[in-house]
């Protein structure tokens, strides 16, 4: 097993992330083993709510709820599955699900599933009585080895993707590797793209599973380095106030290919074009070399994506105005000049249109 | 003018409270003076959002916009007026109109209002684009003497008040006494009922004026007194782990009467009738002297509420079980023991029933 322990401010102690095999199933332990000093005990133990969507709870709620049982009440908030549930009123329920299982402060919040139920469970957790614990057990690669480490959470509002939410940390991830077999393929590939956005940032001992194709043989260390990468940006940047920029190479432009395309685009591809394109500017515009733009090229060509999708730069441009990234007229893009070097750039929103035309154009 | 600094952690160096006349319509001077570093200042300078309800939005918006346009940018967020607002549609909608008004994460919200505009907007403030600033304008007296300062907000659940919320300070509390004028009778006295905890609470300086029946003559110094008291406990315990929950005093037994009037019974009138069965409880129990019972409850006496409400304490009891304050079976009450000196304490809520039926007991 592997452990990461992240140490960040608003949290007493920081958590550990767990990564390993064989952790769910005795999930009640590990949380006996958490420090909760401010909880008082009652005669029933501890309480818990384990939030999860219609398709983790059918895997795993059973399990789930059978191990936390040895040390405390346990109920279910269950939501349909999909991102389509990640907005206000999925949020709503959930907090009302929790008052109708009457938590109280000192009880627990278990986010059980992908990237969806863990930003909503998290967001809730942060909200309900103004803030209970809570702990991140992910259940598809791109939580594993992204978003549930960090303590962002969120919901999507009508303007655009994760408009609305908290920078709320965990008292702990655990990241069974064994949930992730149940993983359809596209959600396997989407997990895939993210952990290769780390792996850009990183550099090249996670890079090379990724250049040399053999990610997945290397699962186990992939998600630990992936990890282990994302804790210490979140141990000097929170708050995303600079270095955590970082984060979200591919981002810009992926977001807004999730919102032209009505969120049909996943995620997972959608960021992996937007690093494509942005690899392309990078280069295009004299910042990269041509090795570097090859090997990230080459890396994101050994995914099943497709790469071929016809968004003009205009309607892009548009999508990205909405970015919460924005501050006014500026906003930070993320340019992989070097593997394992990437920089920060401010730029004028003016100036986007043309960076975009840059990225989509087709090579001679 | 009273400026009173409020040192919090979660804000670099935290906020001032100015409490005088004549401020609100140079609001945008007051803001212009903020020393917002993180804001990257845009050609058409800052961007503000007004947050406000039909009714207040009616008699000031339009002087806050015409202020706030000298620096920059301002649109405005309205919902309907009342308590039953305060819930998670209305808190959708709010954010919905943030995103519409295309706010970026260096603009600056400005809550103006009540306590349930102030804790709307904080609240919104707090999640929009996982936080941005925001300062609060009170226009009721129970807000300005209370609920402005400190940073708690929240939105109502149907299991209850102020379940889901956050604690997330502004950048200024900007509170114009002028636009107190306004106010219809019942607030007023709402407002002096909060003022009169903070008075218990403080002791003589500010208790006096209750029980001289003259607070109403001495409304400048009332005020600034109760920010200045609130705010050394704000800073002492910004979360609520100890010493902040002092401010709870009427507020267990006052929320639990909101709950069973299904919110017909305004706050204020709900914890005054809270305070006069605490002060009941302190006294019948020995905690209290016969003396401090008597002054406690002549000054309640002054106002002109209700005291002869019918609830039983079974009624009252199951409401409070939904409390957020409560930790699995343990709730902290605040006992009027003295006069500036009152005192938390644990109680087992199965000891609750007798305790409240003390409290509503009758003179023989």
């Amino acid at each position: 097993m592997f452990t990461r322990h992240v140490n960040v401010t608003n949290n007493n102690s920081g958590y550990d992330v767990k990564v390993g095999r064989g952790l769910f199933e005795n999930i009640g332990v590990e949380i006996s083993n958490l420090n909760f000093k401010s909880h008082v005990l009652t005669p029933d133990g501890l309480k818990f709510a384990v939030i999860t969507d219609s398709n983790v709870g059918e895997l795993y709620l059973e399990t789930c709820i059978k191990s936390l049982r040895e040390y405390g009440d346990a109920a279910a908030v269950i939501f349909n599955a999909g991102e389509a549930s990640k907005n206000i009123n999925t949020f709503g329920q959930i907090l009302e699900g929790l008052a109708a299982n009457k938590l109280t402060r000192g009880d627990l919040i278990i986010a059980l599933g992908g990237g969806v139920v863990g930003d909503m469970a998290g967001f809730a957790a942060g909200c309900y009585m103004r803030g209970i614990k809570f702990i991140q057990v992910p259940t598809s690669l791109l939580a594993a080895v992204d978003s549930s480490v960090g303590g962002k959470t969120a919901i999507d509002l009508t303007a655009g993707k994760n408009l609305a939410g908290l920078f709320y940390q965990p008292e702990l991830v655990l990241c069974d590797i064994d949930l992730l077999k149940s993983l359809p393929e596209i959600e396997m590939q989407c997990g895939m793209a993210e952990a290769l956005k780390t792996g850009i940032l990183r550099g090249d001992d996670l890079f090379k599973f990724f250049e040399n194709g053999n990610a997945r043989e290397n699962l186990d260390e992939v998600i630990a380095l992936c990890v282990d990468y994302k804790a210490g940006v979140v141990e000097r940047d929170e708050r995303e106030q600079g270095e955590r920029k970082l984060l979200n190479l591919g981002h810009t432009i992926g977001h807004a290919i999730e919102l032209c395309s009505n969120y049909e685009i996943k995620h997972g591809l959608a960021i992996a074009q937007g690093m494509k394109i942005i690899n392309k500017i990078a280069f295009r515009l004299g910042l990269s070399s041509q090795e570097t733009f090859n090997r990230i090229d080459k890396a994101l060509n050994n995914f099943n994506f497709d790469f071929n999708l016809n968004f003009k730069a205009e309607e892009l441009f548009n999508a990205i105005l909405a970015d919460k990234k924005r501050k006014g007229d500026v906003i930070t893009l993320v340019l992989p000049v070097e593997i394992g070097a990437c920089e920060l750039k401010d730029v004028n929103i003016n100036a986007l249109p043309a960076l975009l035309e840059l990225g989509l154009m087709r090579e001679e």
